[in-house]
């Protein structure tokens, strides 16, 4: 993936371990790829909730003083993504709020689709909105839904609701997991050696605190974790299944077991798909770090190309002082990804990479390759081109930004100057993922969308 | 002033001058002495409001680039004074929502009273809070009362609220500016030479401008500006007048004008009265800076005795790393106020500060004194002692730390080891200011209150 | 004093207490006045020496972890003031340096005025430098003059300097203080009521710690305490005396006693020179505060015209994102100086100040003087008007932006539009300080330097 | 590598591209890896130098004002390791320094063996010591060489130096590059398609820039960049080669070319060579990240097991607030290198790293290995065991912390519960690079020293 891809967020759980905040800021850093604009941490502490929230990464935006002031056992946590519009610390979560039925707090991965009506109705009957996230409607439904039955009134709010929402909720001595009727986010449910429960986006955040995975929470499921253990309820039939495909592409963390399946196990399945489909006469397989790893080595074993490193990723974060100019952007796009003359020098390269958005820094990798002398490029994408926009969570960049929306394959095979192109075909991907097409949504790729959409939100018509 | 006693907040708004924001950081700093918490500022931009937040002190709290992004003419800004519990960022005003009637900011200045009522009134309505403050029920309530009609919903809004409240709001195109109707804190409307509309909590704040002074909003009036002018509507008839002598005595600024008079003038007045109600035979009158500067000025013409620099104020903050000791406390006290031996020694001194609070600090004072050779100490207060507690946005002590409400003036005498000590009797104080006892509220001198005081909240007995 | 003239440093040293960082650390604090670029601390601990320095104020330069960093009962601390090229933390003092003699760690107050020749003849002899102040050539002369006997070496380096130079000096066991042969620049010597001895630029710095004042360090002396005690040995000749006058006018702190006198009565000695001089028929004396307001106290007492508030000081520090205007400025005048109008409105003013320097913050403050109604303005100096550069530790704005070196008295007055203007006499300036004319240098006022100055240095003529 | 060791920085010099100081922060950006602590930036314009120097990662060190206050096309940048004492902002490079021959900036890599009688020779002819770093000392040394013939003066500085270093040096209107005669550091020399010149510690920094490698420098040369273009001089005759083998082990970036040869292709060597000497029988290789993923290509690529990703790394600066202990430690070494169990589940691998320090973390890894469920473990390592100390600017840990010089081999693979452990033998590793024994330094595996050491400094003896 040369653009990075918004997304929102992450989620994680905690119920009994000791200083559970310490423990959820941890498990935020392994889920940090979910988003970096910010991070918070809700506990509860006897009859009360206490939060913290910061701008940027976890660890600089929950500071030690931060973490050791949130006591207790039990908590939430969150982290979000950068939005284009610059980190606003308002639109940090988990929202933690007083109403009759005491305090909540709440944390959201997702997109609800019918937001926009829903607040027009919250606003109808009296309600103030500090912020333009629609976390904070669902927090409104649900103190308008009452008080005395929690239960009740969480189960009248999110059958209110539309689209993509997984949730942990916090109250006094218990936490809730939920996730939507379509299941498009994950959301995972662990158990550490001690018997603590967790609750996670992504599993990747049990391993690492040597947690058990137990089951994935299923759509239109309501679980419930206090003192009497783990409960469940349904407050909705599941509807069309409807994962996030991109979750496989490009999002998750290899490690972590996403929708049934290992994500690295995925890819390597995909560029194996890729190789089948779209062979190439190459020396080496060479990756585009790190996205593209995972695919490369699948496309490697298929077509017994032997993989190569030719990129060196930097992994300190990079800036650039030199005045705007064709060399300076290729500079930084090198300071990132460097190539490396000695093995792509006078080769035949396949080169794998998980997507291709704008295109521009594509550009800049082939011609560094081709500066360090790839006498060959034959560029291959691990998914199919991305026409249509995502009202489930993911930010792609709009469709003028889109190289592919505005361009066909030959037209972008010119433009980065390549051998050959070829992008994964939508039968080799949902080949390639347990459940296939009856599985996931692939609306970005198709423009069938599992749900409405929000009206007049659709292109009038697509390349 | 030996400890710093909490105020709530200052006002300022700017309708008609090319950016407003810059104007309101400006006249925020002139109101810092009424909160150091934090500070921000809303603007109206075009059909919308844009509003900034931070902590600290304004200049820190409000950077350049903060300031640039809102653009506009008209808008409104809040200081925040420092509670003891620590800044929260999330109790900076003013605070911007979204609700049926458009965007709104309103920033607050005083204490609600029935506040707790009002809340849970709006938590049965299905109403979520975000923070503690009572200007959050305010807006609730405001929310709640309708959309359309903004001056009905706003004026219905008004007359639920008891106790004290100055209020500054912005919409598109306009602000507004309310008083409670017993008036307790003050509001004033300026214009400057171009002709653009001030408000502010002092005056201070448009001298600043070269502005001048138009008048004082009156309690229970609702004035609005917009492209039509000014125009004032009565929202509830005035009630029992119940300035707050506090403002005179320490809050405001002395360049300020307050309640119709000049705030030094007020206090030269308290010093004089002193001095004729608790005379002294000594060499030269010592003001404790910077609080009782005025009233040493007083006492010093009334009784002939030449004023002299005992105390020179250090105005760097300072902070020491010293181990706590009777000795690091006491170079505590003297690095923030340095006696001065060649001007006390060996001289009998008349002290006169504004009030004392805890009494540690000044017993600090009186022993830098003691020791810097002064020969006696007549100490003397221009108020009288502080015995009950303030519902109306002042944050006095707590019962148990006013020294006043646990000794006796002799035993005060006894402990700060001074030759003598008086306070300005509660006559003498609204001798001294114009109306007198018709137009003040001193229940914390008194237990007198103007208004009917939350349920449960007042100490069974007094000393 | 309406502009910032520059000021070379405050030194502190401590012998015998416990934790002597953190009472530097105070120290400094009181001495602040002195420089605000940096600050920074050296101890000996054993056979080592440690020092911490950093950029700004004392409690922003130097945190908490590092004072504590220090450990021992033996240190020197150093405040530098802010140069207009802007804070370089690399000259920040004290200087730590090893060398022959072991390591030792200096902190100077003053100028050298044979510094280019000394670091001339230092590099010919292969030196190095890091910094182009003039205390690493002293450092590096004592490098050059030997190690075994320090005393030696020193008194030979002390002897090669001219100048201005008061000196602390630390080394493992001891701290030595040294006052140039003419006594520019004070140094005086206090004690603990627990023995520990202290050394400090101002007097200010002993009150702080209840501490008495022993003597001041006489010129051509050198100061030695170490486990034996305090000694004094005499490196060279004392020559003729030449006490910097303007640490009385302006510098040092009122409540400081400085070459035999607290500051605040001598300057109250010229406020009431310059009212039997230059008398004027007014209603109230106002003062500029803060470096006027002992003058201002002197005239009133002198003239029997009584002194009131016309100008409230701001003691936030202001800021200003306004764009540039002559509004704008005024507003930047009147946020750090408000004048009162029910206290100047209709009067005749007497408006004292220590000193005009550019002349456009005076402007400013007497048109809003005006602005706010006074009727006469008659503006009082408590000094000649300053028109030759000092070479001994002052920095003065350049002669182009000194008015009076531009402008006669008379065109001054008129550039302010006030109604009458005067200075102090040089002869009313002398005779208000105790030894007069045989023991301080007025150069500044006259050009009559006491030491050769530098080469070339000199304005060829003067208004 | 399981810890970091330490290394002594990276050099970067720009002769005639515009804005050279914006080149030399992106070049630094390459060169990070080589060191962490600081980074500072000296450039030449006109006749003056300019230094920005400050702490941390080089995006933190020097921000975009201090760049952009660095004009002109010449310049030299340095970035400095993070010794375990904690960043000093006082020991960042350049050293820039004004002595008789003018200004001089420097920038050093390596370590002067014979510093201490360097430093002692110095003091005993009057030089003081800001610092403790060898460089202050050659600086020293130049400025006591000479003035007017520069190239004189540093070759005598030079010829008094024993032991590492590589110099990059900035004098106005040229540069010089240095390399020891020794050739421990590698220095080389690379040119823009523009025509400016480059000198850096690897050629990643040339790639950056789609520089050309133009050779290196060779052991005992002087080179000198001005407007005449590139001229050579020897100021030593070469000695007994001695290339640092650990910069092809481990610290070099896989994409530099260094000591003739890329990087990344050494590292494939020694794998493919550890395969040879040391096979087992596996399902996967797996490689630890990242110092170890060359090397696990190589190896896979001999033995023909295929390698898979068994460890997922996370690129976020990880930080943790639990409470220390066994899981604690646990969860931190996982937050970092995270097992995936789908990979290694069931499965014997063969993890290939670099080497092994205090093997604390290799256990930590092998344990999240097995709890991931990995049924055989045979770890092997690229190197030789390390042994001895190095003092040519490697920062080993001390001989009681490296596990190799406490442990066998056996002792150590019971350590860490592995089924076999090997190291690559000292044959194995100077077979796999160009020149073999005849070119490299490898004192730290077998204590033959290419230089004498300074006294005392070895161990009495051995494992």
């Amino acid at each position: 993936m040369e653009t990075r891809i918004g997304h929102y967020c992450g989620l994680f759980g905690v119920y009994g371990e000791e200083h559970a905040a310490a423990m959820i800021h941890l498990g935020l850093q392994a889920l940090q790829h979910r988003g970096q604009e910010s991070a918070g941490i809700a506990v509860a502490h006897e009859k009360d909730l206490r939060c913290e929230r910061g701008s940027g990464l976890v660890t600089s935006a929950l500071s030690r003083d931060q973490v050791e002031a949130l006591p207790g056992r039990i908590g939430i946590g969150h982290v979000r993504y950068a939005t284009t519009g610059g980190p606003d610390p308002r639109n940090a979560q988990p929202l933690l709020v007083h109403y009759r039925g005491g305090p909540v707090a709440l944390a959201h991965n997702g997109d609800i689709t019918n937001k926009a009506a829903l607040r027009e109705e919250c606003e109808k009957a009296g309600a103030t909105f500090f912020t333009s996230s629609d976390t904070e409607t669902i927090v409104n439904l649900l103190g308008r839904e009452g008080g005395a039955d929690f239960t009740g009134s969480l189960h009248r709010t999110l059958r209110r609701l539309e689209g993509a929402f997984s949730l942990v909720i916090l109250r006094p001595g218990e936490i809730h997991a939920v996730r939507d009727p379509n299941g498009f986010r994950p959301l995972s449910i662990g158990r550490t050696e001690k018997g603590a429960w967790l609750v996670a986006s992504e599993t990747c955040a049990f391993t690492l605190f040597g947690a058990e995975f137990v089951r994935d929470v299923a759509p239109g499921e309501h679980v419930t974790i206090n003192k009497d253990g783990l409960s469940s309820r349904r407050y909705a039939e599941a509807r069309r299944p409807a994962q996030c495909i991109f979750e496989h592409v490009y999002f998750a963390r290899p490690d972590s077991r996403v929708f049934g399946e290992n994500v690295h196990l995925v890819r390597t399945r995909l560029g194996a798909a890729l190789a089948k489909e779209s062979p190439a006469d190459a020396d080496i397989v060479v990756a585009v770090p790190e996205s593209g790893v995972s695919a490369a080595q699948g496309y490697s074993q298929e077509s017994g190309i032997p993989q190569d490193k030719g990129f060196i990723k930097n992994h300190y974060v990079g800036r650039t002082f030199l005045k705007p100019s064709p060399e300076a952007r290729l500079s930084s796009v090198r300071l990132k990804l460097a190539p490396v003359p000695e093995v792509v020098g006078g080769k035949r390269l396949v080169v794998v990479d998980d997507s291709i958005v704008r295109g521009t820094t594509s550009l800049g990798r082939i011609q560094s390759l081709r500066q360090a002398g790839a006498r060959e490029i034959h560029f291959r994408i691990s998914c199919p081109p991305v026409l249509w926009p995502c009202f489930y969570g993911i930010d792609f960049p709009t469709r003028e930004e889109l190289i592919a929306s505005r361009m066909s394959v030959e037209s972008i095979r010119r433009y980065l100057g390549v051998d050959s192109l070829a992008y994964l075909s939508l039968d080799g991907l949902l080949k390639s993922v347990q459940g296939g097409a009856d599985a996931f949504c692939t609306a970005c790729f198709t423009g069938d969308y599992p749900t409405a959409v929000p009206p007049g939100s659709l292109p009038t018509r697509c390349v």
